[in-house]
């Protein structure tokens, strides 16, 4: 009999108690043992609720209570979840956790602390919510390099551009629906800017590299500029605009980039549509693979939470999820190295100026008022050069494109 | 340092023994041992091969030598393949494959010999090649009751499939280019006859319920009928037409099935094209899930092999992928039990007459020599009694339809 404790009684620790009550008898014949919730830690009052026994507002009982040997902790952000982790490590606990802020932030000192301590740190649910993608990159992908990972990684922003892209909304009017539907929170910024989505990356890229990656080190680029006009340019030239975390391996260098990206329509994350998460992991043996599902919400975030707690419970070996400390400052690629193609929307300017600049383009409208195109494939910097060539008052927006 | 061996020097072990070479270094970093190939067993003649002192064409040497630890056996087929697993698990040797066909027809009892020798057998490759399925559904979907699967299991029927609806080419001509293109056997009867998928389907079924399930048992249905004027009227009301490995748990019995579907074009199945497998899981808590990519090929099957050798080696715990023997005669639906819509192609017979047989129906094409069209859901005995009605020699196609 395994005790655990949750930490944090909101959306995905009341998940985290469902499940785990409803499947008590599966998880015997699964996992060989049972998995018992002895303590919920919330400093909020639990004394109406049906299990109000197993809550406790003060954390020293959990950690001092012996028989506890797996932590979930879904409380999200860097403090006290930072603390508390901590000090469960440092006392032989193993911790599991959906927290993608605390792991792309401190997860290198967290993991180093529960390798000193024989303990495991783990976070499926901290990527693709229930979309199993920590373990298959770990585990079944551990006989592939695995040179690019391109991933829809957040379902508010995805869930936005789909609206804008088959109901013709605006942005402001997708995020308002989204924030009516539950989707979006009320100060929506870690969703619309990408921060989200690059903590993801940082994630993955740290997985993959098995070194440290800063997330405030990876271009982030939100989806607030992106405007109905850009979409309906694109869909005419056979793409759909979606925030991407990419994440590419050049000569032993890591570039990582969140940013809006036109992906062509027979590319696998073209219709991955609404809330719904897609991460395309391309191994030099496997290829393309991708891995599909909803990428939040209570129970598919919680169904990982506690995937990772019979996992422990089921007596796996330590430290599989694992990266450390990287002082190669020449590590990451800075984004003035890397090239792509650019879907550029311009106004006052003719395909002759356009072409005279920039060379072949490929034109997908063109009226006297704008004209929307895409470049060859060209470094970053040469594309800020052509820019200003353009003149910064014609341009109305610049999008990277994935070819 | 673990010792290996491979049995079968065909296509997916000549490509698991590149992947160990050109991995060497990277495993030792993830493993934390380095997988050695001691062994490669063939019949053929390989004195050239640059690896030539490898090669045996004795199976009791690599039996009697104790430091071998895990064997790939790649061979395919029952025999000799059964034969040496199962002399090799007894010996206390660890097994992984990419053998389905030996997976679904013997899995049971070798599951049963590893598990009293305190070894593994294990077979991530046996279904969907490179793609990380059997995992998944072992651990990251532990937390969930898995209500439903859903999958396009066969890449050769999936090409075929796709070149008749992208490129409007018959059965015949697909098939042929698909066998030039070595997408497809000579003889090509276990893929299109849905054999092959349906062994897969048998895999899925007894790893999700922890039972056996005869693959004998399960309703298999090819694609050799389906015409092109099947995926025409298919295509005009919003569906394509895949051949779908189907599992269902209904009150605690199991429905399975392959056959070719009516899937709508909102569905993720939709737009795995090509020799693609895409296996769509549905859990009480994550939703859909859904894992995509190459279902065979050297590398990509061979990858999946490896990352088994690689759990060996890592030490993982043993019995993880276990189903055992099942004496319950109810526990497997048969297809007249279950219902579905139906997609009915006729001649000589009216909208009016249609109507008067299958009430209300969606009718895609009607004219004076042909109609096509939808009906509501039915059993599937209901079905049998209206198509006698109907008139068998009116009936030019009969398929499911998913809603």
């Amino acid at each position: 009999m395994i005790q655990a404790a949750i930490l944090g009684f909101g959306v995905v620790g009341s998940g985290v108690l469902e499940i785990i009550k409803e499947h008590a008898d599966h998880f015997s014949g699964k996992a060989g043992g049972v998995l018992n919730v002895k303590y919920i830690l919330d400093i909020r009052d639990f004394s109406a609720h049906p299990m109000a026994e197993l809550f406790t507002n003060d954390f020293e009982t959990i950690l001092n209570d012996p028989e506890v040997s797996v932590i979930a902790e879904v409380i999200g952000g860097v403090e006290p979840a930072y603390t508390y982790t901590k000090k469960a490590l440092l006392a032989g606990k193993n911790v599991v956790t959906s927290n993608k802020e605390l792991v792309a932030k401190k997860g290198t000192e967290l993991l180093k602390i529960a390798k000193e301590n024989g303990v495991s740190y783990m976070f499926e649910a901290s990527v693709g919510g229930g979309i199993p993608i920590i373990r298959p990159l770990n585990q079944c992908l551990a006989a592939n390099t695995i040179n690019e990972v391109m991933g829809i990684l957040n379902g508010t922003t995805n869930y936005i551009l789909t609206s804008m892209f088959k109901k013709g909304k605006s942005f402001e009017t997708a995020l308002k629906t989204a924030q009516e539907l539950g989707y979006a929170e009320r100060n929506p910024e870690a969703d619309v800017e990408g921060i989200d989505a690059c903590r993801k990356v940082a994630i993955l890229a740290s997985l993959i590299t098995g070194k440290e990656v800063n997330p405030e080190k990876i271009y982030t680029e939100g989806i607030t500029k992106i405007t109905l006009e850009d979409i309906k340019a694109a869909e005419k030239m056979g793409y759909v605009i979606k925030l991407i975390g990419y994440i590419q391996m050049c000569q032993n260098r890591l570039f990582a980039r969140v940013s809006p990206v036109l992906v062509p329509n027979n590319n696998p994350l073209a219709v991955v549509e609404d809330v719904f998460n897609g991460i395309l992991v391309v191994g030099d043996s496997t290829g393309e693979v991708m891995f599909y599902g909803k990428g939040a919400g209570k129970r598919p975030t919680a169904s990982a939470v506690v995937a990772d707690m019979i996992d422990i419970a089921q007596n796996r070996p330590k430290g599989k999820f694992m990266w450390t400390e990287n002082d190669d400052k020449d590590f990451m690629m800075d984004i003035s190295e890397s090239s792509s193609q650019f879907f550029v929307r311009v106004k006052d300017v003719s395909e002759e100026a356009a072409e005279k600049i920039f060379g072949k383009i490929i034109v997908s409208k063109s009226d006297e008022f704008e004209m929307a195109f895409i470049t060859s494939e060209m470094n970053e910097k040469e594309f800020e050069d052509k820019k200003k060539l353009l003149g910064y008052g014609n341009i109305l927006s610049c999008i990277r494109v994935h070819r």
